[in-house]
């Protein structure tokens, strides 16, 4: 009888706890789809807001370089973005986050073949950032490159060289990540890359004609005037739109609430850096310049990205400050005492600020947000170290293969447009079109 | 005293199933809520990106054609939203989702009375569907068309011919839904049929002054080009961001995580669109065009808008590419063969790659994505006989009605300006003004 | 043995609750989470279209003013949300949302030191809201205002002026708020306060050269056109799909469902606002005008955003047709009558649109919505009369502090450029550059 009484109690127990195990089997189910549709809609949503950057990296290199030139740039970030999203397709998402070889090149996943929702959700969210690489090298190369040659460079940065080095920092399982590197959002996995190349293609190609003049046996930089500022300004302010889907979508969850620390961040920082590059070009030219301090927003933007998880709300306000005017100094040191002729400012703002950024994790990261704190906080220079380490290697990585690959097809199919198409303007040569039908534009070179 | 045991064991079960009922319950409910919550988000911030196409829409338009008429294009496609979307409230959503008299059209719901809060969250989804049926018209008819006449046919198409079909295809109890006519998110729903009334429409008011004239007994196509072409380019970047509400937002869930095979479709045909019709443009013209390219991009989407669920990855990339080069081609049958003055391309881009997009579903739909998979597949004729069978009853009940409506407009209230009027523009003998005040500008006809 | 039995059946119970506790308290924690995770993607979402906004001010402005202060006006609009946004992250939250001192200013939270995630996600929602007040500055004092001036204007807006009326009617503790007035997203709180402040600031200013003229000693007002309508219609699309964040995410929750009603009535008060404009302006001057019909889009949003929850979408229909004519009323009263220059109609589309909105709240509020219903659904006027008082007291407030701010920085750094700068245009004064380099532009003054 006592077993008899136990057996029933046990049954009882059971019958219990099976109603609340039934109960949170369900719930737990719901609760993991749940999860993955914060994931799904916060990531593809953030790759949209990612995606709409391209136009506003269009209008910003079309208002700042010259009428005769539009359809041309129009065309190249068109066509930078379809080739390079087929390329990151077939090959670069593959030798980004395919399973590793040493921790430097991934080796599997071509053509995304067999992939589930999740992969599908997470190349989607990779390709506008291997996109975003891409276009910001046709800044630095408008209004003198051949468009085929063009086409050429797009597909192998975005099929080898961005993968490559992202692989390193992105995947898990790469070199510089298991060292410690922090890039949240791709100051140096995405724009460094882009400046770097930017840099390869401006110097394999030279400046425009007219863009520099001996004058008493001196090089002299002559400004060559953008064409239209208003989409200039359209073009910055869609990228700082898109800007909170490039680093808040990077937390890669939608349940993670460290969206809105990354969303403070990167306002104040894009604040600070436009008043930054505002002040610096007052002092420097006596009066403030709106292409200058667009370009500043964009500095802080890009100076924020690496540590907009880590910095605090002060140190954004800071890395942004440092940004704007560092990215003033650049562009007039590249320009007047390098002499490379880098049409919207690229190099500096993408390539400089994005290394600024880099290292300011190291600096600014705050107490208990990695390992290491930033040197700022006490946390020593391990982090500052590894940073600088990885600036350099992929610096090394990015010139150097795009020096190879610029010179490859300068010997080859050729970089350059004829002397007369560049003067008749690249709408006319390359495109047989005008952009500005029916307007009365002055050849202004 | 068995009984009594039995009595106090049941009690006890039922209390501790109890709790756990309680607990079911109480998160049950709050699951319920959540469910409602992520489809509320997405569709109201998919329907937000769908409605921003309107500005993709009106750039396009305004880019590619004459500064002349850049103010009138802009009053059109504000006023085609606003009086559409009134219209829709009115009677187009009830046409569309009222209850069904035989499968052709809806009973009820004018004015959404009664409407609960997922009713409205539908109601915003769709109207913003029904004004870009309705507002890519205006590209096909413009520089030539009556301000007054083109609100009047606005109100028609998105009370009533819009509708129609769309009762057939998406109200869940529509014949061609019956049949298994699938359209995801709108090729020939949307797209056809804003793509065929804009072929009534450029039929009925016959070509620009000065598009066709006669060489030795000969009709010959003179291009007429576009004024600013970073304003097309700009559109046909927020029509292509647009588009990820318009075809993802299209899951009508915001669980459904099929979002990201969506999202990765649709950038792979906008990316292959945009390559087919450069190459396209580049074999035929000698040059890479940048219109047509844009345009590509265009077709590329408008093709993967009724399979983006259905076609794989590289399914994607082929319907894209067909697309691209369709639509060039299209282009230039419309204009030299046909002599239809279309001056943006909308009855090639709209209308002839909504159906091929339509078709697409019957030859690539993936087995297991429908009852029938595609031809290719293995999947037989039966889908794609019903696809074709859609395309066809759709482009009879829209061109017929709108070469009906057009027409009677032309009997009553005249459907286009006076010649001197259309030489002047339309932008001032319209409505007063000039868009470009201050700018030196040839009117070059 | 009946106490050892009941001793067992009390373990049983404990047994069986406990593991239904278990599973509640894992679920309660997930749901919790979940809760967070919806209010911060939709606030986040929210936010960044609100931040777009920007860019929509910023075109709209540049398209309705001369060519030669385009430059300008991008730079006042990229520096009123940076140096706003560093001046609302400094003082602005803590006098708008910090503990109050008896209702009427904030006293803590400066720096937003110690903020938390919610705390950081909140600050971002308000930010952008304070920039649009902000901005809306720049349109009705465009063309003739000092740049360094403006700065400092901008300065004292978003720390003070801008969150003191805020934190009287949002902050909850607010003595506005207490009494029971009603502005959901901020037609008094956000447009009448920028409006209000415009009217000072366009006052203080004095119209621009040559607008008006004595003609038989009486003043005769003189238009001047606007060089960019493609551009200021591109401004109004972007601003209206902004709204969507705005107005939705003034929800203040992802997981409330009335987030589709607030999307309903936020297109259909935006489109008959379109259309209110356009036949008012037919009506007066004998051709629809775009200018005035896109300030009608803007003024059905600015009307409906306070009474976007409250209102039915009949009574959305009605507020916004109402907005659409009074603003074209409202600007040739402002303009003809007191002859206050106001290039952009700011004070009309925000402040006069903002009160009317307001209002309109103790009119149209749906039974059940508020504690008390509009005055046309029988709730009395009670609600309209804390609707005026709210109105009065935020127009003294804020037009009163603003006057002071701008006549002493007349008198002290002085607030106009002089007038040799205001001919040549500000982009060459005050910046050193043209913003359509290249382009043949007539100075049409």
């Amino acid at each position: 009888m006592k077993m008899k009484r136990i057996l029933i109690l046990t049954a009882v127990v059971f019958l219990c706890a099976g109603t609340a195990v039934f109960a949170e089997d369900n719930a737990a189910e719901t609760l993991e789809l749940f999860q993955s549709a914060f994931d799904m809609i916060w990531l593809v949503l953030a790759a949209a807001l990612v995606f709409f950057m391209q136009a506003g990296f269009a209008m910003v290199e079309v208002g700042l370089t010259r009428a005769k030139n539009a359809g041309n740039i129009i065309m190249k970030n068109l066509m930078d973005f379809s080739v390079g999203a087929v390329a990151y397709f077939a090959l670069g998402w593959a030798f980004m986050y395919g399973a590793t070889a040493g921790g430097f090149i991934g080796t599997d996943q071509f053509f995304l073949i067999g992939a589930d929702s999740s992969l599908l959700r997470d190349w989607f969210f990779q390709v506008v950032f291997a996109a975003t690489a891409a276009t910001i090298v046709s800044g630095a190369m408008a209004e003198r490159t051949k468009f085929t040659s063009y086409l050429l460079y797009s597909v192998f940065i975005s099929a080898i060289i961005y993968p490559v080095s992202g692989h390193w920092i992105w995947s898990g399982v790469g070199w510089l990540g298991n060292l410690g590197f922090h890039d949240f959002a791709g100051s140096t996995v995405v724009h460094s890359v882009g400046g770097w190349a930017a840099l390869a293609g401006a110097i394999t190609l030279g400046p425009r004609m007219g863009k520099y003049v001996e004058v008493n046996g001196k090089k002299v930089s002559k400004a060559i005037q953008g064409h239209n500022m208003p989409l200039a300004a359209l073009g910055v302010f869609i990228l700082w739109f898109g800007w909170y889907g490039f680093n808040c979508g990077s937390t890669l969850s939608g349940t993670d609430l460290s969206i809105a620390h990354v969303a403070v961040t990167t306002t104040l920082a894009a604040s600070t850096g436009a008043i930054g590059a505002m002040i610096t070009s007052w002092v420097q030219f006596g009066k403030p310049d709106p292409s200058m301090s667009l370009n500043g927003a964009l500095a802080g933007l890009v100076g924020i990205t690496a540590g907009c998880a880590v910095a605090s709300p002060v140190g954004a306000l800071i890395i942004g400050l440092v940004a704007g005017i560092l990215v003033v100094m650049s562009v007039e040191f590249i320009d007047k005492v390098l002499h490379i002729d880098d049409p919207v400012g690229a190099v500096s703002v993408h390539g400089v600020c994005g290394v600024w950024g880099t290292l300011a994790v190291g600096l600014f990261a705050t107490p208990g947000s990695l390992d290491h704190a930033g040197l700022f906080y006490g946390g020593g220079v391990y982090q500052l170290g590894v940073q600088a380490l990885g600036v350099i290697s992929v610096f090394a990585w990015v010139f150097i293969t795009a020096m190879v690959l610029f010179n490859v097809i300068k010997k080859t199919v050729g970089l350059r447009v004829e002397a007369k198409e560049e003067l008749e303007g690249l709408d006319a040569s390359e495109h047989g079109m005008e952009s500005y039908s029916g307007f009365q534009i002055f050849s202004n070179m």
